[in-house]
């Protein structure tokens, strides 16, 4: 859909107006017509490169206008040619005295225009040259190469050739070298859905849902295959294989590589695509020289990509790396500070934690930890299901999927770290950043931090005592508290962990041993897990969805009293610390 | 919707993968982590810029690695937090020896984790800043400023800390300044539509349609108003008066500004919107500086839009403009050939066509020419409706109104080149030029071509004969086929057009005076064209309608018959050339 325009006839025009708006270092408009040349004027004595087509293609055109790429673009309207009298005036006002090249996809209506406009040129005396780009593999036979469209590619051979422009090539030398680029670049798209015109309900054209059209054109036109929908490795692979089987005799590897998205479809999808391409590239040997994966030639909101190869040789490899700077396209010149010139090596090291010397004290207390984190996981595990139940009433229904990825992967780090003699202190690190790295979400963050807080009070060296836990578990949960910017209250763990916590500290601070008193606290954090059915939260997510939940207890809450009476289980089982 | 994907859960990482191979020259992957840093490893002695927050927002966080922007980028699952134990190992990896400044949105699971990750690096002695971005407008209010989310504007919050840390800053420099940005910076957005994760069948959340929802935000969060769909002008209004509504009084009105498109929404619809936020802010006093107008901040693939604007000291904007180089935006260093130095004006005059000299015996046929364009023009209007009648069965509908358009402008450039004293054939050049700029299509060309044709052959001095013009149309109608590369039985107006020439020429060449031999060649055209009815046309639009138009006559046959027909009236009128 198109929802930001005014008066649909006038879509073209105010995005003229808007366009120069945004980048006047970069264009001025042509007095009385439907394009632009760079701001500065035309260079003189350089061969000037004029792009053109229908608009609805941004970047194309415009946004490449400036230097080492465009000296000037004409649009038409929506997805049709601009007409020989506007392609006239911006060649007039975009040439330099050393002739103008014509860059444009090969469109009926394109070619009439240009060619229009260029005897007119040529009638007063400007020298002329027209390329029209035929990069895709789906529109024609490889015989009959010069009748087929252009599409994404044709922003690599529009790239080289104002380069080579930008360069001092004369008019023959721009000429030959964007010749060369069109006939090394071989592109092949596929269409996921059709796109809307300004003030249209309906799109201009359909893919049918669930299916993928192969070399559907970017304004609809008819493509050679419709598949059921395929996974992104397929789909690469069935890109990949077109493109290539067209790989010329005379290509030594080298290539321009594009992966282009029409509008629609999103950049990670892009990235998705290319995580497949790029090794099946590299397993035929290709070499990818400066690969881009954007929106480089787009068609409105259409969903589509495609896969452009640009064969490369010397020649055409310094044009297409050669420095850029127009709104759109930008390459080159790195300018990295001068005051900083030495790069750091980043390895597995960069990343290792210094160990803790620990004692055999710590080291026997870690042990218990590891047992109630092992048992943790295995609660959690047990009422996974249950969890996710509970989180779903209110919210997106990962707690318990999220809590059992956590809790496993917290196990397999405290044991290690364990075998590996840590204390107790840098058994529940371990476990606390595997808990938040794989359980994602807040519930991850909070156990993580609340076992690490644990941990941080016991040390790695001292002997750990009842009251030492009791008081380790009360400093944590009130830096949790802190960190979560949560109160009680508000219908999350902290409505059980601090029954569960000033049950447990009061209780051992009276002489209670510590296993008795973790087992009374659990009992108490069961009930107040119970309770928080009657709240409301107070942070929702996305659209709240709180009032939903009242009557349902909270699952942190609940997941947290249920491993709190487990672990008292271990600390039944454990020996006596006093 | 996604449509590229392969396993959903493994989307994020699929996009990791994808992105470290399209842009090897600018980042590295971190050994077990999900995220990057810059390819050459840290810059000893730099302070280091980490970016990150939950994925799906690109080109935010990875896509702005590299020279002059972020020396790291930490991504978590889409729309979620990365964990502290992610964020900490980028920061590990991307520490140049001088301390990290950590950045993101304000998002209590993206605040959680960075500063978890920040405890514990600062426990391992590396100094740690964290500012985070809340330039979002709709989402407190400015009492609050420090609990709005961020949206668009953490773009240049974060360009302009970069730019400090390359510029050689300490630690608390590159915080103040980060921190002076997010402070200048106000952002407004609009949602039109939501968005669809990978492997689902619905949005996130909905917009509904027909409305716009001021301030969503970019994940669905709860906006401020909705209303209904305004015309671009009025939205633009809308974004501007709330953004200045809070221009702070220390503000001398130099800005950055950004109009942000979230994904779906078009390029060409940002420049719609820019054509009208940029007047507006101009007349408020702001001086725009480097705008951009672009994709910056993405949520998939949902469609809306936003401005930001950030007021600029001396300070703020010389690291806004200041070179960057990364995968997704690239800035400055703009390297003119040094071949090229002087740039030519682009004027008025730039585009003027010299003036022929003509013979009063062509000023007398130019009259003539200017009365047969003006007959056709309204011969054209009087059929307009029929004619589009026609078109829509099998075409766009538009042939009535294209032909309407460009024959008006033909008329009035045919005065007024004739009133300037112009010969037939400068006349019909001007009415050729004028129908093929306004009427648009193909159409619209070859109706230009065909009287430019007849012009060349008539020139502006010779005396003009009955077999001149006889034999100037066949010439003209010649070349027409050869732009065109239509051939007869296509159903084109070449159908009725040579129909209509080999009767004129063969009755001028066997002596019938021009007048009787137009008339009776005239009723030879509309014959022609009524017959185009069986035809099935040989090129069609999009998915070819082509065997829906059989029944039906040409509209481009059609309306050759009938302008032949009415100048046939014309030229009985005329003066006897001999």
């Amino acid at each position: 859909m198109t929802h930001v325009y005014d008066d649909p006839a006038a879509f073209k025009d105010d995005v003229l107006v808007g366009f120069a708006a945004a980048y006047p270092t970069y264009v001025q408009r042509v007095p009385g017509s439907s394009g632009f040349v760079r701001a500065g004027g035309p260079l003189e004595g350089k061969v000037s490169l004029v792009l053109g087509g229908g608009s609805g293609h941004y970047p194309s055109y415009s946004g490449t206008v400036g230097t080492g790429f465009a000296d000037g673009a004409v649009l038409g309207d929506l997805f049709a040619s601009p007409s020989a009298e506007q392609v006239y005036r911006i060649c007039k006002a975009a040439h330099g005295g050393a002739g103008v090249v014509m860059g444009f996809g090969n469109y009926a209506g394109d070619r009439l225009n240009f060619k229009v406009a260029a005897d007119r040129l040529e009638a007063e005396g400007i020298d002329v040259r027209i390329v029209w780009v035929t990069d895709d593999i789906a529109s024609a036979s490889l015989d009959e190469q010069e009748k087929r469209r252009g599409i994404a590619g044709t922003f690599t051979v529009y790239k080289v050739a104002g380069a080579a422009a930008e360069a001092g090539l004369d008019l023959d030398g721009v000429e030959r070298v964007m010749a060369k680029a069109n006939a090394a670049t071989y592109s092949f798209g596929v269409a996921f859905d059709g796109c809307t015109m300004p003030g249209a309900d309906e799109p201009l054209f359909h893919v049918e849902p669930g299916q993928m059209d192969f070399g559907l054109g970017i304004h609809g036109e008819p493509g050679i295959t419709s598949d059921a929908w395929m996974p992104a490795p397929a789909l690469a692979a069935r890109l990949v294989e077109t493109v290539l089987a067209e790989r010329p005799e005379s290509a030594d590897g080298r290539a321009a590589v594009l992966v282009n998205g029409l509008g629609a479809t999103k950049y990670e999808e892009l990235f998705v695509l290319f995580a497949s391409i790029a090794p099946l590239l590299e397993q035929a040997g290709v070499t990818l020289v400066q690969p881009e994966v954007g929106e480089l030639v787009t068609s409105l909101d259409m969903a589509g990509c495609s896969l452009s190869v640009t064969w490369l040789d010397d020649e055409l490899e310094g044009y297409w790396t050669a420095p850029a700077d127009t709104p759109a396209y930008r390459r080159g010149a790195a300018t990295t500070s001068e005051r900083f010139t030495r790069h750091l090596e980043v390895t597995e090291e960069t990343l290792e934690t210094p160990v803790a010397e620990s004692s055999e004290d710590s080291r026997a207390a870690a042990e218990v930890a590891r047992r109630a984190v092992a048992v943790l996981s295995a609660t959690v595990e047990e009422h996974k299901d249950e969890l996710g139940r509970l989180d779903a009433i209110a919210g997106d229904g990962d707690h318990g999927i999220g809590m059992s990825r956590g809790a496993k992967a917290a196990t397999e780090a405290a044991d290690a770290s364990g075998e590996a003699g840590g204390g107790v202190q840098t058994v529940l690190a371990a476990a606390s950043a595997a808990f938040g790295d794989k359980a994602g979400g807040t519930s991850g963050i909070l156990w993580g931090l609340l076992l690490d807080g644990v941990g941080q009070q016991l040390g790695d060296v001292d002997r750990v005592t009842d009251e030492g836990v009791a008081h380790a578990v009360q400093s944590s949960a009130t830096r949790l508290q802190e960190f979560s910017k949560a109160s009680l209250g508000d219908k999350t763990m902290l409505d059980a962990l601090f029954p569960f916590v000033d049950a447990l500290v009061g209780a051992v601070d009276g002489g209670t041993p510590l296993a008795q008193a973790w087992r009374d606290a659990a009992v108490a954090a069961t009930e107040a897990a119970d309770a928080t059915a009657a709240l409301v939260p107070k942070i929702g997510r996305a659209r709240p969805l709180a009032e939903r939940s009242v009557g349902t207890p909270d699952p942190g809450a609940v997941s947290l009293a249920l491993i709190a009476t487990a672990i008292g289980g271990v600390l039944a089982d454990a020996p006596d610390p006093s």
